[in-house]
């Protein structure tokens, strides 16, 4: 059992034993999951990128925690859909390398849209 | 070395192999990150709750490969801060354990505001 | 003068005596304007959708505050880059009345991805 | 009537001409307006915040309508909800001044998180 499985496996137990798994439509998740990320968004709006790479000890304390509540809104939302976010992930990496070339892309961010 | 790591240093060669490091900010990240939530959020958006538990196969495909977005962007954010997701996941499921003890929070939706 | 030109001016001050224009990047405004959003989206997310119709006194006034956030970064953001909101709205309505003509788009969720 | 008075029932008429109110619960009204605004952020996030005031001509031009899409949502889900915009823009600029008095808030990005 990887990372993922054994997070999607405690969200699973964490859901049940609440008996929340009648909120958790894909549809509430994904709304839930963008709340999440713009409190993550929230610590950046106001820095300059230069800023954005040196937070403060409790502002990155903080983004730590928003960093973990995206991932276990995205965990919990692919399981509900059935979706393996590591080969998802791995799938993805391989169509980025074909459309992204290393010669034509680098240096320029106006090549891509996707990381 | 986990699926975690595994992917962060994929990232980290995919970026380095482009020169893409300089438009890598946290800033920029995030931002970026809250893109690819609100592309996963359009193929929700006119859906019903009980329509959202079945895309069909070919939305269902598009949606893993946002998901898969997500988490590349998210992993690629904590690199940049030296955040270690799995760690912070598991920090926030202890702390949602003591916030939301499973007597109080049974089968009730107002109790929470995270996962 | 409108009720947009009123609003614009008013937020122009409002900056100008704090000495805040030197935040105030259309970059950062556009992340300080999703987060407001969020904010918004966070009332719904755990609604079902009959329940949205009717949020109660107190929720309503709440999403009221993040409706006139939205709006106010949404005039302030425009300010900054001399966009006329109205206009484009405007605009926006004549293409939007071509592309989902009134036959071919009754009823029909599918046949529009914008209002 | 003003301008959003007369977007208001331009959006009405469209709407209902389409037979598409039974779509426009505020929860999916929200969500479009979440993913419209990121097709604004989209625009800015590899800029620097120092590019991000001049756009090129064609981006200044698509930011405009997502800048129209964004304000229409937000016209849509404050009439399915009967909130004022106008008014509610009106009396958070009173709260904001009484929040960041001049004296206190002048050249500190630290003081605010609202506009």
């Amino acid at each position: 059992m990887n990372e993922f499985e054994r997070l999607r496996d405690a969200l699973r137990d964490f859901s049940a034993e609440r008996d929340w798994d009648q909120f958790h439509s894909p549809k509430n998740l994904v709304m839930a999951l963008s709340v999440e990320v713009a409190e993550l968004v929230e610590h950046f709006q106001w820095l300059t990128e230069e800023q954005s790479h040196h937070p403060s000890p409790e502002i990155l304390s903080a983004i730590g925690e928003e960093v973990a509540d995206v991932l276990l809104y995205l965990i919990r939302l692919s399981d509900r859909l059935a979706i393996d976010p590591i080969t998802a992930a791995d799938h993805k990496l391989s169509l980025n390398a074909l459309k992204y070339p290393t010669d034509k892309a680098r240096g320029n961010s106006k090549k891509y849209t996707e990381l």
